[in-house]
C-alpha cells in the first residue's frame, strides 16, 4: 500500500477500530493461542472486551510459526477492514540460539559479529511469525547493582552508540517488506532508563537535561539514525515526569527535534503505572498525559481503550492525535509487508531446520569466544597439554549459561563447561561441585578438596545464576555469593594454582576471587555455545580478546565507578595519597579494579610511535594519530587500540577520557601494525550549558592504548 | 559609615588596592602572625607581593584577641585608607566549647538550642577576634559515604531550612554593629555541595535545575531570608560548570533572582581549582569565570590579584564589577562597626573569661543529652542502681568527642565516658579498651572478656575515629571498623546484656551491633560535654529524645536511602516480597534499616484521633491537623510529632512523604497532649516542570506520627 492508501485505511476505521489498533495485548487474550480460555477473569478485571481484543493492532510476546498463523488466521476472519496484526516479543540476545548477553557481546567490541547475532536472531523469530523485537536496549549503565547492565553494551555513549546501530542492522537488514527473515527494531528505554537511584530497578533516574544529552541520549538516537523503526518508553521518570508520559521528551525532543516517525510503544504496564507514580489519579489522567506525549501503542493495560473515546468526546484530546498514531502503526504493518502477507516469514517448516541450526551455533560460538575477558593470568592459562585437572564450582556443570531474557533458548542446549571440556582436552579432568550458588555442605565442600588435592591445577567455575541479575534482579551486594567465597578460601589453602573461570550478568566486586586466583577469566553468560568457547580459550585453542566496557569496582560502596569522568577541582595524586583535602575515599582507591577497555591476551602487545600529523587542528582539517603495535609474545593475538580525547578545558567540564575510536589489529609473534585514527572538529563537540553542540578551541589530549588506564599520549591544540 | 561615604572610599582607591580587597589570605602572610617567616616561599609561589598583602581585605582561620590585635593593629598603620581587616574562621559548631556536631544538633529537632549553641559560639569567637563564620553549611545529604554528612543537620530540606535560619540567628543576632559579641554568618557550600558522585568528597554533582531547587536551595535560600550575610561558593560542579564560575548559579540566582547584595566567596582555593576542574585552561581564565560569576572574594589563591588588572586594561572585564564587589565587602566592614572599632569584641581578658565557661558548658551539655538517639532498647536501659557494669570499646575512655571541625576546642577539655559514668555512678564499674579504633590485640581482647565476665551488662563503647568523618573523611565501608565488630562478635559468646553506645559522623550500616546488642544509643561525636550527658542517658537522669535526621541504611549497597523518596511506577508490596518485576532488590529491603524522624524514649507515646478540620482546602483556608499524644509509659519524656504530606498525583512526581512541621511535647506518665499543625495551600506549592512554584489540586495525604515510618494516615483534597 502506499501512503495514500494508508490514510484511506485510517479514514475507514471507526473511532473505537483505531482506539484498538492502538492496544497491544498478549496472545492469551486471543483465540487460537493456547490458553484462551483462562484471560477471562483478567479481561474483566482490565474492563477489556471482546470487540476491543478483536480489533487490538498487535500482540505481545507469542511465538512458533504455527501458534502465530493460528491467531492471525482466526484474527483476519473477524476484522472488518483485514488489517493483520503485528507480533512483537523480546528478542534480545538471540531466539533459540542464544549468543551472549550484550553486555558481553559489547566487550567483543566487534560490531560485524553484534550485527551477524541479531541478523540470525531475527531470522529464527521470523520464521517464528515474529514481526518486531523489543530490542536493542542500548541504556547506558554505569552502576553494577542494577540488574540491566547484563542487557546493555556498557558505560560508553559512543561505543553503545556504534552497538545499537550493528545491531539495528542486523536486525532489520535494507528493507522489511523484501527481506521477511528480518524483523524491526524497538530501541529502548527511551529514555536513561539506565541510571535508577541506588541500582535499583525502575527506580527514579534524576539528571540534567546537559547530562541526558551528553551521555544517555546518544545511543538511542544512533539506533534511530540507522532507521531503527520503533522506540519504547522506560519505566522511569525523566526530570520528575514519567517518560511515557513526558512530552518534553517524547513530542519535543524524540518527534520535534529528531524527527522520528515510527510506532511509540509503552512498555509492559507503564502507561497505568504513572497512577503509582503519583503522575496521574487514574487510568483516565494517564491516558491523556500518554497520548498526549505521543505514545502510540499501550502495552498490557486498558487505559486508552478505555478513556480515549470520552476524551475524545469531551474534547481533552484531539482525535488528530489518534489518526496519527494509527497511521503509524499501519504504516509498519505496510512496511512489514503484512497487508500483502500477513503470515510472513511464519513457516513451521522452515522453523524446525534454522532455529538452532549448526551456522548460527557456530557464530554464537565465535562471540562467545571474542566476548570473554581474561582479568588476571599469571602464566597458568592457557592449561598445560596433558595437565591433571579439577574442575570445580557450581558452574562446572550447570548449563546456566544463557542469562536472562534468553527468549525461547533452552538450557538443555548448552552444553556445561566440564562437559566441553572433557570433549576436547588430553589430559586427566575432574569434576567437583564445591557448592551451590549460595549454599556448601560439608559433603560437597570434602570432596572438592579431595578433587582438589590430586590435581595439578584447579580450575574454578563460579559466578551468578542468571536469576540474580536481568530485570528486577538487583543487588547491594555485588561480590560472588559467600557460599563460593568460602570455597575458594579452602581450595587457596592448598597452594595448588588456581584459575578462576565467572558466569554472571554485571561487573562484580571481585574481592576473595581476583586476589585468590592465579586467573581471572569473565566468561559472563556466554549463550549457547559457551560451555565450548570457554573450553578452548582453557586450552589455548583460542586466544582471548574481550575488552571490558563496563569498569569493575573495587567495591559496591565505590559505585559508580566509570572512565568517563570528571577531574574535580581537586584530584587525587596517587603518589601523594595521604593528603586529606583531595577527592578520595579514606580506605579504598578512586580507580576501579579493572578499567573499561581492560583485557588481557595470551599474548602481550607493545606500543610505541604514538604520533600526529599536525599539533594543531582546524575546522575541516582533521588530525591523523598513529601509533605502532607489535605482538611481542609468542602466539597470535587481536589487539583493540583504543583512541581517547580529552579536552583540557570546556565551557563545562570535560570527561578526563572519552572514547573516540578504535580498531582490532590482528598480530601474528613478532608483527608489528600501525593503527591510524582520523580526529575531527566534529568528534570534540559537546553540549554546551545553553545545549548548543559545538567545540571549543584550545588544549586536547589525546590518549591510544590497550584500555582506558594504560595510554601513550599526545596533544594539539584546537585552532 | 553611611552608603555615601563607602562609595566615596571605593572611589579613592586604586585598582590595585581594591583588588587586594578580593584577597583573603591565612595569618601566616600577615605581619604579626606567629609563623610570618615561614611564607616567603608560598609568598613567592603565589606570585603574591608584600603590597597585594598589605592591601588585602581579610584574613583566614586566625583567632586569639592578641594575635588578632596585633595584625589589625599592625596592617592598619600601613593602610593608606585605614581600611580594616575582617577575619574570618570555621566556626562550625563551637569554638572553644565545641557542641555536638551539626548532624547531632539536628537531630535534636531543637532550633532555640540550635540557635543558642550558635549564639555562645559567636561570642567566644567574637572575643577572640573574628568577625566571620564560615558557617551555617547546610548542604543537603543522602550519602553516609561523605564524610561532611557530620557537618549538616541532615536529608530534609524543610528541617535544614530551620536550622539554616536558626543557626544564622544565633550568630548575627539583630544588629552585627551594636552586638559585637555576633558574628557576621556566611552559608555554605553553595551549591549542592552534599550531592557528590558516589559521596566522594569534591566529587562531580549532576541534578536537574528542578530537582536543585526543589531540594537542595531552600536550605540555602532559608539562611539568606534570615539575613545572612555572606555565601560561600562549593567545590564542585553545578551543572556541568564548578560553581565558582557558575554564572548562572551566582548572578542568576543568588544575586538576580533572590536578590543577594552581600558578600560571596570562594572555598579555598575554588577559583584556580577550575583549572583542575577543566573549566579554565590557567588562572587568568579562571579569575574571568570567578567574577563574571559573582564571586567577591577569592580564598587562598592569586588568580584575582595577579590577572584582574590585565583583564580590566584588556577590556575583558568591567571595571563596575570590581567596584560593586568591593563595596559589598567594605558595606559588610561597615556592618560589623569595623570602621569605628577595627578591633570589635577582641578582649584579652573577655576571653579567658568567656570561653569554655560554665554557662557555655552547660548548653553543650544540654544539647549533647538532647541530640543522642536511642535506636534500640530491650530494656537493658538505662542501667540500674547499683548494678556492676562492664564498660568496653575504644572510645571507653576516649576524649576523641569533639568531632571534625572542632575549632580551637580541645580534646582534653572533654570527660571521656568512662570518667563520666564513674563520677556519677553508685554502681561498680570495670572499664576495658577491649580493641583500638581498627586493630585488636590478643592482650586487649583477654582483658575485655575477662573485665565483661565479671559484669552484669556489658556497655560497649563503639565508634569511628573523628578523622574517618569530616571534610576529606568519605568512606565506601560505612560499617564499624572490623576491629570493632571482632570484638561485639567475642563478648555477644558471652551471653551478657549488651547495650551499645556508638560515637560516629555519618549514619552506619549498623549490621554486627545493632542486632547482636539489646540496646543502642547514637551518641555522634557529642561535643565537650558528651561524656556527661551520655552517662546520664545512660543513667536514666536524661530520657533521651533524639530522632534521625538521616536515615540509617541497610548497607552501603542500599546508599542512597532517605525517606522523602518516590513512590516508582512499581512500587514494592512488602507483603508480595516475592514478585519480581517490581521495585526491589533481590537481596535487601528497600526501606532503611532505621528511617528518618525515628529515635527511642525510656518511655512510651501512644498516638489516636487524628482529625481534619476539613476534607477539602481552599486557597486561603488552611486545614487544621489535630492529633492526640498519650505518655503511657512511666517516665516524663519529650516526644517530636511530625507531620508529613504526599501530594497523591502532581504534574511531576512527588515524595512519597514530605515533613511539614512538627512539634516538641513534653509530656508526664499519663498525660495527654494535643498536637496542632496549620497546613496551608501555601506549603502544598512545588516546582513544576516549567520550574514554576504553584501547587496542584487534587488528593493529598497527611501522616502523623512519631517517625516518617510509623504514623496516623488521613486525607484531604485541595479545591
Amino acid at each position: 500500500m502506499d501512503i495514500q492508501q494508508l490514510e484511506g485505511l485510517v479514514k475507514q476505521m471507526t473511532l473505537e477500530e483505531k482506539i484498538a489498533q492502538l492496544l497491544q495485548l498478549t496472545a492469551h487474550f486471543h483465540e487460537g493461542a493456547d490458553n484462551e480460555g483462562q484471560v477471562t477473569g483478567p479481561m474483566e478485571e482490565m474492563g477489556i472486551t471482546e470487540p476491543m481484543v478483536t480489533a487490538s493492532g498487535s500482540v505481545l510476546g507469542l511465538s512458533g510459526a504455527q501458534a502465530v498463523i493460528d491467531v492471525q488466521q482466526s484474527y483476519l476472519k473477524k476484522s472488518r477492514l483485514g488489517i493483520p496484526l503485528m507480533f512483537m516479543a523480546d528478542v534480545v540476545h538471540g531466539f533459540k540460539t542464544i549468543f551472549p548477553i550484550p553486555l558481553a557481546i559489547g566487550c567483543s567490541w566487534d560490531l560485524e559479529l553484534a550485527e551477524k547475532s541479531a541478523e540470525i536472531a531475527a531470522k529464527e523469530s521470523a520464521v517464528s511469525g515474529i514481526h518486531v523485537t523489543f530490542a536493542p536496549m542500548v541504556d547506558l549503565v554505569r552502576d553494577p547493582r542494577w540488574g540491566r547492565v547484563m542487557e546493555t553494551t556498557g558505560e560508553d555513549p559512543y561505543l553503545n552508540g556504534l552497538f545499537a546501530r550493528a545491531f539495528v542492522k542486523g536486525y532489520q537488514g535494507n528493507d522489511l517488506k523484501e527481506e521477511t527473515d528480518r524483523l524491526a527494531a524497538c530501541v529502548k528505554h527511551f529514555a536513561a532508563y539506565g541510571a535508577p537511584e541506588g541500582g535499583r530497578d525502575y527506580n527514579t533516574v534524576n539528571m540534567s537535561e546537559r547530562q541526558l544529552r551528553e551521555q544517555y541520549l546518544p545511543a538511542y538516537k544512533a539506533a534511530l539514525d540507522e532507521g531503527c523503526e520503533m522506540v519504547m518508553t522506560s519505566f522511569n521518570t525523566v526530570d520528575g515526569i514519567p517518560a511515557t508520559g513526558n512530552e518534553k521528551l517524547m513530542r519535543g525532543i524524540l518527534r520535534d527535534e529528531w524527527g522520528f516517525e515510527g510506532v511509540l510503544i509503552s512498555d509492559w504496564a507503564s502507561i497505568r503505572e504513572m497512577i503509582a507514580h503519583g503522575a496521574a489519579e487514574d487510568d483516565r489522567e494517564a491516558a491523556y498525559r500518554a497520548i498526549r506525549a505521543g505514545v502510540d501503542i499501550e502495552m498490557m493495560t486498558p487505559c486508552y481503550v478505555r478513556h480515549l473515546p470520552e476524551l475524545i468526546e469531551g474534547g481533552k484530546v484531539d482525535e488528530a492525535l489518534i489518526d496519527e498514531a494509527v497511521l503509524r502503526i499501519l504504516r509498519l504493518k505496510n512496511k512489514l509487508g503484512l497487508f500483502e502477507n500477513p503470515l510472513r516469514a511464519a513457516d513451521p517448516e522452515r522453523e524446525k531446520e534454522i532455529l538452532f541450526c549448526e551456522e548460527h551455533r557456530s557464530v554464537s560460538y565465535e562471540l562467545a569466544a571474542k566476548s570473554s575477558v581474561l582479568l588476571k593470568n599469571n602464566g597458568v592459562l592457557p592449561l598445560q597439554a596433558g595437565a591433571n585437572v579439577a574442575l570445580i564450582g557450581p558452574f562446572a556443570q550447570s548449563n546456566d549459561i544463557l542469562g536472562w531474557w534468553s527468549c525461547v533458548g533452552e538450557k538443555e542446549d548448552a552444553a556445561p563447561l566440564a562437559a566441553a571440556l572433557k570433549e576436547r582436552f588430553d589430559g586427566t579432568l575432574a569434576v567437583s561441585e564445591g557448592c551451590g550458588i549460595d549454599s556448601m555442605t560439608p559433603d560437597q565442600l570434602e570432596a572438592a578438596l579431595e578433587t582438589a588435592r590430586n590435581a595439578d591445577i584447579v580450575v574454578l567455575a563460579l559466578g551468578e545464576e542468571s536469576a540474580m541479575s536481568g530485570e528486577g534482579g538487583s543487588r547491594t551486594d555485588i561480590r560472588l555469593p559467600q557460599a563460593q567465597l568460602e570455597l575458594v578460601k579452602w581450595l587457596k589453602k592448598l597452594g595448588k594454582p588456581m584459575a578462576a573461570v565467572l558466569f554472571n550478568g554485571r561487573p562484580l566486586d571481585l574481592h576473595g576471587i581476583f586476589d585468590e586466583a592465579d586467573a581471572v577469566l569473565e566468561a559472563w553468560f556466554p549463550g549457547s555455545e559457551g560451555g565450548a568457547a570457554i573450553a578452548d580459550i582453557l586450552l589455548g585453542r583460542v586466544n582471548p580478546s574481550g575488552r571490558l566496557t563496563m569498569s569493575f569496582p573495587q567495591s559496591v560502596g565505590q559505585v559508580p565507578v566509570y572512565y568517563n569522568h570528571f577531574n574535580t577541582g581537586r584530584p587525587m595524586d596517587p603518589s601523594k595519597s595521604d593528603e586529606r583535602y583531595v577527592s578520595k575515599y579514606i580506605d579504598s582507591p578512586n580507580d576501579p579494579l579493572l578499567p573499561f577497555g581492560f583485557g588481557l591476551s595470551y599474548t602481550k602487545f607493545e606500543y610505541g610511535g604514538l604520533t600526529l600529523s599536525s599539533g594543531e587542528m582546524k575546522a575541516g582539517e582533521p588530525v591523523t594519530v598513529q601509533v605502532k603495535v607489535t605482538n611481542t609474545g609468542e602466539r597470535a593475538g587481536v589487539e583493540t587500540v583504543q583512541l581517547y580525547v580529552r579536552d583540557v578545558a570546556g565551557e563545562v567540564v570535560r570527561p578526563l577520557r572519552e572514547l573516540k575510536g578504535f580498531v582490532q589489529l590482528e598480530l601474528q609473534p613478532g608483527e608489528s601494525k600501525t593503527a591510524t585514527f582520523t580526529l575531527t572538529e566534529e568528534q570534540l563537540r559537546y553540549h554546551h550549558s545553553d545545549l548548543g553542540f559545538s567545540s571549543d578551541p584550545g588544549a586536547f589530549q589525546v590518549f591510544v592504548g590497550s584500555n582506558s588506564r594504560d595510554t601513550l599520549e599526545a596533544s594539539f591544540r584546537l585552532a
